[in-house]
């Protein structure tokens, strides 16, 4: 960028893609931007601005440093959904400013879009796709996609509407290719028209690009006036984003904890959980001090506590999982959400009864006291059964009253199967305790 | 079905999307999909079955179902991704009775595809791609384009050789069509050609579709010579796919537990696991045992037990699940390695720490004695540290000896820390012992 033969640096570096023309310049320092915005067009960086991630923390500090004018361009060049990504990150003040700038139609497009919740379709949709009237022809609609092809962000699918405006029909390029020139649209396009709600949640409409393969779906309003299309590229990213939350739900921890987090930053989002956590485990240490009696009396005791918490804990970890992922595909309506705690409940069951014989026979080996085994083996069984069983109904009561399942995480569920486990493991060893204490 | 009208069925049926034929299809009993066997020809049986999971347990009945003509021509209609994908999970012998009737082109193409690994750009690609050379017109392109849009599965980009056959140059039909007539390709296209070589994991594939939003990249041999194409369609699947084994890894659960697994089945996935892990609880049952004079003589050891390990399993999950998605989006060399744990290690001491001097003062002030408050909190402060440092360090090696991190599973880690907390735990508090038990 030192050299001063810009003409030749802007043919390189526009003939780059724009991925690595975004990540090129995202290693520049200032100066070396600011050099750069003299030299590219508004569009020209608008293009590569739409392949930076937009919860990219940077960004606000970019479009800082640039001109207003030359960033409301550019951002009024970018795809719209990617602007109006971008824009849900500024602040209120800012994003005035630079819709200020913008011609009126597109900022109130931009406006539209920034409206909609962003984990619906009309979070993630552009308003950038090509339509046509079913009257029209294959060769005028042709010469037409020439000129979209600047601005929209698929010509792959032409949306087609009747006279009302009503969408009516859709046809793929590679089908519009193969028709005649004075072939009309409505003749042969699909007029089994598959779209996806405002509201609909982004789940649901990654569900449909699985199902059916599209590249592109039609997102309608309430009256089912087609508003925008949600493209493949922007369901990639939403399949990352939920699978990340149910990982991160699992876990128990937050998956934004960014690679260049330091550790004080990261034990920072981590504690939050395990001081939340510490304090339900506190609850079981009170449960077990209520016990200390039985341990006095009977210190072995003591010697299976983790044994019988840790494995109840694994069994309401995978339980949950299963109860997740199921929850992540699929609404559950009443009668399936007791068939399906039903089928866990016995899951449950027979996972705790192989686990309880195998334990009994060890201890019982092990310590010579198959009266003791009995009571690990119990104690066991139920506390496996117990946690399978708030594995999978608490993420599906959670879902039913319209909470995200994975926030009940898997340590969460395994702290508060230690609770039942303890709670259910002295009971048992109170009721037989005369018969394994050597007197 | 039964209606003679097999000809309005037909009609009503193709004008259905590729996706609901095969949902409906999938519900029809053996007498009607023979039936409809009679009434679809090969090709439209092969759309239909390109939108089937592969991995349906119930295809390899269908296939037999069908006359061995009607089965081989339709899988040599179907995307040869998706039959190789089919012929993939059947009897080696049944695979050779398919390829033995197709014509032998297409049955050596597929017997290349199927040698691929199924996890790499080979297994997963297909050869149905369109390709010309550089010194073609627009026009011939776009002539021979309507022939392709019959077979290739996109023919959204043009694949562009030079006259030695090497990949030069990649052209998308969205420019295509704003050529003039008699434009070269070899004039207008992107020489900036982003290729995946063929044995790539498939995790890097999907990457590359993450960072430049392709809807195509071209896969290449070790000669640099072009050998097939990755579709979007695909790389959805390999990114669902990707995620679900992270996601077992942590719950340490398959998740090929598919919705219609009895309870007994279900439970017969998860025992190993449990049985596994339970053993290894053991131990940690022994090491307390060992202990047992310590816990005769100070029972309320044996109340904080179940905080301690619960809570440095908790932090230990965290971590790990940090670690296996960093390594899931990128390599770690031996630098970075030691960095990322010593970042792990400070980021475990002070969780340790905070959440340590929180149970310091929360069992200090619950059983007026800040002696054993010091000892739990010590213990906490340790043990946390300890399962942190386990949860990055142990998937990393597992990654840097080439196995797949999300094995070492969250159960695995906590029961793992079970046993290093128990040991930290009773050592610190045999020290301290003579300060903290009335005498």
């Amino acid at each position: 960028l030192d050299s001063d033969d810009k003409k030749r640096f802007r043919k390189t570096y526009l003939d780059m893609h724009f991925y690595d023309q975004s990540t090129f310049y995202l290693t520049l320092n200032k100066e070396e931007r600011v050099t750069l915005y003299s030299i590219l067009e508004p569009d020209e960086m608008g293009d590569m601005f739409d392949t930076i991630e937009d919860d990219n923390p940077a960004i606000p500090d970019l479009l800082k440093e640039m001109d207003l004018d030359y960033a409301s361009k550019m951002l009024n060049d970018m795809y719209d959904d990617n602007a109006a990504d971008v824009l849900e990150h500024l602040d209120k003040v800012d994003v005035d400013r630079f819709l200020e700038q913008m011609p009126k139609n597109d900022a109130n497009n931009l406006r539209g879009l920034l409206h909609y919740d962003t984990e619906t379709a009309g979070g993630i949709m552009t308003t950038d796709y090509v339509q046509f009237h079913e009257e029209e022809t294959s060769s005028v609609a042709i010469r037409a996609l020439k000129k979209f092809a600047e601005t929209a962000e698929t010509i792959y699918y032409l949306y087609i509407l009747d006279s009302h405006d009503d969408l009516v029909g859709v046809m793929s390029l590679r089908d519009l290719i193969m028709l005649d020139d004075n072939d009309i649209l409505g003749d042969h396009m699909n007029s089994d028209v598959i779209t996806v709600n405002v509201d609909a949640e982004q789940a649901e409409v990654a569900q449909v690009f699985r199902d059916y393969e599209f590249l592109a779906v039609p997102v309608v309003d309430h009256s089912n006036k087609m508003v925008g299309i949600v493209t493949v590229d922007d369901v990639i990213e939403v399949i990352d984003d939920e699978a990340q939350q149910d990982y991160s739900g699992l876990a128990g921890v937050s998956m934004d904890e960014a690679n260049n987090d330091g550790p004080f930053k990261a034990a920072s989002k981590r504690l939050p959980w395990l001081i939340t956590l510490l304090l339900l485990s506190m609850i079981t240490a009170t449960l077990i001090n209520h016990y200390e009696s039985l341990l006095a009396e009977a210190s072995i005791l003591a010697v299976f506590i983790s044994t019988i918490t840790g494995t109840a804990g694994n069994a309401g970890t995978q339980s949950l999982a299963v109860a997740v992922r199921r929850l992540a595909v699929e609404e559950i309506n009443r009668h399936e959400f007791l068939k399906l705690i039903g089928k866990e409940l016995i899951t449950g069951f027979v996972t705790g009864l192989v686990t309880g014989v195998s334990v009994f026979l060890l201890v019982g080996i092990w310590k010579h006291n198959f009266v003791l085994g009995m009571v690990i083996g119990l104690a066991m069984c139920a506390a496996i059964t117990v946690a399978n069983l708030a594995g999978s109904l608490i993420p599906m009561l959670m879902s039913s009253f319209g909470f995200d399942p994975a926030v009940a995480s898997g340590p969460f569920i395994s702290t508060l199967s230690d609770l039942t486990s303890v709670l259910i493991y002295f009971s048992i060893a109170g009721v037989f305790m005369q018969y394994f204490v050597k007197a």
